[in-house]
């Protein structure tokens, strides 16, 4: 066997899934619960009728990698060449971390608390990697000063996520500035991979700023997952310079050959009409308001909800030494599923990761009950 | 950049694709030309109605884990956890190689010519590889014996592909025994990774026997792509012990997270009534026909066509030094499309890889300007 599956530990979240019973009060999703629009299943179904449903060329259909690219409009991005359709998010990191970085000498920086794919995909590729921690006692913040602060000689790729799984921050435009201008400091190139399949759900008055606007080694992960609520049609693409694209084009066409035919027909009607990528933005927008109240009502203390569909939500000191106890005793006492804060890296240690993607019902009786978990530990 | 990517050579499949101009007669493809049964999708597209489209389980909805294994029957690997639903079979190729070998100590042993994937995934992670070559004298018939004697201490995979790409030869039932009984005479175990995708087309007397139905470590790659004429599905699958299959689920789930979900319905759809497995082959029987007679007509010399779509033929003495040169000058001065048999190994060279899914009177054609290029060269 592959020595190297070994050292990758089980996933933490899938632990606490597991002891899940019918009836608890499910605040641990990562997938929206929204039906999507089923127009452009029906149009991608006529092309089957009439084409059936040949491979697409390795790296997606031309005509959609050119519309996620004008989409995305990301400088020096902005060509087919730019973009390799994949699956979903998560093959556009792997292909990212197995393309860029050479296991017998670089090393990956990751910004914590993070989704943990990150360093097991790092693990998997046999790369170095070490953590960087955001400030919890400033709500875990995007700070470019603490990343530049940590990188090492090997750094050679940077990971961050804006908006964040699992804080629900948003990198601001300035820090991200801040952190290109470090970078162009470097005698040698230090690639950022922004993982953007948040992207489309934000709450700030500007959309996301992306760090493919302002440093040249930029790759960006995206996906339909989450915008569209179509996790199971793993369409997602990964964008960065032509050179580097073609040697991850490379890797997926060894590793996958190429994306679903059916799932590239569906995200190209979803691209020809671009406001079907933002149609489900209000829905959030009001469910996220019902929890602000929420939070404030019961006192609870959390980072800013910027975007995303999570909380990140501060432990009381009697519970914040050990989150895997917290979410393991909120669930068996007051029977609601929350994520442990320590689930993704030591930086989230002391805190719960909500998901506020359930009814309203649902979210109100799950926030009512943390609360009394919180005051009563 | 990974350093590892620079070892692996362009496809010269795809070089030679690069140059075909409108007009010309393809026999290069490696996908069906048959459409595929819009039923299937019909349904799916009634689930996502009803359901939306969330995940499926990382190893795919389990109905169809069980309904896969159910339809193989083979022994030990009877239930849900022995099967990973895959994009493709390629994947399925790549968890095995993935899951299974240290790069560190083990080889490969490829049965060659082959599927030139095999020995790119195991350059991809940095695995040794080694071929063992047919013999093409005895038209590249499977023989154990020379799989066994090339046997070296390192050896913990064969890779062999039944009925083979680029071959169309199947491996009979007595030379798999063969094989996993010189197998079980070493102290440590070798795997058998077995490429089933063209499993279902077969024109021999009896459905190809399975290295699965001999060899307590076999892993199974296989697909609907080819059987259904659904490559745009990307919908395999892996098979094997459940200790090995708990590895190679690890990787899937960290690499693509899933296969689609809409791609897992439809095959429920198809694994429902499995004579929809069997539905092409008559047509393929046809047209097979139709090539033998032509090859007998033009006096072309070749192996036995026994599976899948393909066929391969010897170059006379003139061409047999460079098959690539041979493909070349066919597509320059004939206008026929084939692959040169040097893009499966050098076990190949000499040969050329016909596929022969394309119209009656394309083949026909083809075939005939294939005769006159190797009696005037």
């Amino acid at each position: 066997m592959n020595p190297r599956l070994a050292t990758i530990a089980p996933s933490l979240l899938r632990a606490i899934n597991a002891r899940k019973r019918p009836g608890d009060v499910d605040l641990g999703l990562g997938e929206p619960t929204l039906r999507p629009d089923v127009a452009p299943f029906e149009a991608a179904l006529e092309r089957v009728r009439r084409e059936g449903l040949p491979y697409t060329p390795n790296a997606g259909l031309t005509e959609l990698r050119e519309a996620i690219a004008r989409y995305h409009a990301y400088p020096g991005l902005e060509a087919a060449e730019n973009v390799c359709v994949t699956i979903g998010s998560e093959e556009a990191l792997y292909l990212a971390i197995k393309a860029v970085l050479d296991p017998a000498r670089d090393e990956a920086l990751i910004v914590e608390p993070c989704y943990l794919a990150y360093p097991k995909l790092c693990a998997l590729e046999g790369v170095r990697h070490r953590g960087v921690a955001l400030d919890a006692a400033d709500g875990f913040r995007p700070s470019a000063e603490r990343v530049l602060a940590a990188l090492g000689p090997d750094t050679r790729m940077i990971i961050l996520s804006s908006p964040s799984n699992p804080t629900a921050r948003i990198w601001p435009a300035a820090e991200l500035r801040a952190l290109a201008e470090g970078l162009a400091r470097r005698a040698e190139p230090v690639w950022v991979l922004g993982d953007e399949v948040y992207r489309e759900l934000y709450y700030t008055p500007e959309p996301p700023a992306s760090i493919a606007a302002f440093h040249p080694h930029a790759l960006v992960a995206g996906s339909l997952s989450k915008s569209n609520a179509l996790t199971g049609l793993r369409l997602g693409w990964l964008m960065g310079p032509r050179e580097v694209m073609a040697q991850a084009i490379k890797v997926h066409q060894l590793v996958n050959t190429a994306a679903s035919t059916f799932s590239n027909h569906v995200a190209m009607e979803i691209f020809a009409r671009p406001e079907r990528l933002a149609a489900h933005r209000p829905l959030y927008e009001r469910q996220r308001a019902l929890l602000l109240g929420l939070l404030e009502r019961h006192g609870l203390e959390h980072a800013p909800v910027e975007g995303a569909f999570y909380c990140f939500v501060r432990l009381p000191p009697a519970l914040a030494a050990d989150s895997v106890a917290a979410a393991e005793a909120l669930l068996e006492a007051h029977r609601v599923v929350a994520m442990p804060g320590a689930a993704f890296g030591d930086a989230g240690e002391g805190w719960l990761r909500l998901s506020w993607v359930a009814t309203p019902d649902a979210l109100t009786t799950g926030i009512g009950r943390i609360a009394e978990f919180c005051a009563t530990s």
